[in-house]
């Protein structure tokens, strides 16, 4: 299950070209986040016979308040050399051959400048388009047709991934754990680099079950 | 070598949509079939860092002057059920896997009706991006951004095909051998299925002199 989730919209025509885009492929949920424009004849001209999924979108303030998911995967066109524990990314592609199953967003930035570090420090997962680098920054709706087409093409998920709650009690372990390292600097990002691991493996509930098993008997035993 | 080919575009600002998803995949040749509208600001905007691409684009009349190709790929959101020599189709993913190196036009049609039964003809190969049967027609951007996406994820082209020129050689026999058979009826479809099988074959300069010169045999055999 897929919601679409489109953050802080300058321009209503491109949120009807992302409706119509969704529709192509399947999708209906559409979520915005405090959008900058109103909704105009530019979002219906776009949107063509996509035009309901506006309608019965749902408008919240903050990103926070998008809804509950169990995967969010956010988009971004710029990623940086070498490792970056915020944006380090998956291709489409990568993402779609996971065929994972479960509550999940797909989240798009503004048109100007996209998702914020903070915002995309808030995904579980960042999807990258691969494009020319000389103008790899897409245009919303193109990059949401790239992603849309690979998921769809993918045909069906089949792998259930752990609850956004299983994955949480098994980070808390963790975050713990490290928390209490004496001899270990940048304990946050060693924190989120665990969480772009277990997520970017699609971990399943009883992974993530078996996991913060072993971590609290880690975490008893360091406490002794 | 990509020359991406517009017909008949109506709307300014998906020229303009073109020409930045072209760049963002490293295409730089565009060719305007008979535009029925201007370029006006709307492109300028849609187009961003690419409207160099617009300005130095080609405007030519007809379709048939749109240049010299050895491989014209159309596109379509209508497909039928069932073989159609004229529709029959492959999907985006399956023309990138070929890797065919050589001068490849990719065509797309007027935003309200496609390209045209007649139009199609032309075309070696029709490409259709598979999508929800509910609502399967996409923008011409968006269509344009699944395509040039998958060709640049393929990476390097490296199977060199058949020029235009060789192929006509080939064609050209096999049309006259056609031609001469009294039992067979439907005789333009099956010289269109054949050409259809050559281009999704991608066949190579030395593959296509080969059989012209088997077919040129069977020519003269039979007319004696």
């Amino acid at each position: 299950m897929y919601t679409v989730v489109f953050v802080e919209p300058e321009s209503s025509g491109n949120i009807g070209a992302l409706a119509r885009v969704m529709k192509n492929f399947g999708l209906k949920e559409l979520v915005l986040v405090n959008p900058k424009c109103t909704i105009d004849d530019d979002a219906r001209a776009r949107a063509k016979h996509a035009y309901e999924i506006i309608e019965r979108a749902r408008v919240v303030k903050d990103f926070k308040k998008a809804g509950e998911f169990d995967l969010i995967v956010g988009t971004t066109g710029k990623i940086k050399q070498g490792y970056d524990e915020v944006r380090c990314s998956i291709t489409p592609k990568e993402l779609a051959g996971k065929k994972i199953k479960g509550r999940i967003a797909l989240v798009f930035g503004r048109e100007g400048t996209g998702l914020s570090n903070e915002e995309l420090s808030a995904c579980d997962i960042v999807v990258h388009i691969p494009a020319d680098g000389r103008y790899p920054i897409m245009n919303i709706s193109h990059a949401a047709a790239v992603l849309f087409y690979e998921l769809f093409s993918a045909g069906k998920e089949t792998r259930a991934i752990a609850s956004r709650r299983e994955k949480e009690v098994l980070f808390d372990y963790f975050d713990a754990i490290v928390l209490g390292l004496e001899n270990i600097r940048e304990k946050k990002k060693v924190a989120k680099i665990f969480r772009n691991v277990v997520n970017r493996a699609a971990v399943a509930g009883k992974e993530a079950h078996a996991l913060a098993g072993a971590l609290n008997e880690i975490k008893k035993k360091l406490a002794r």
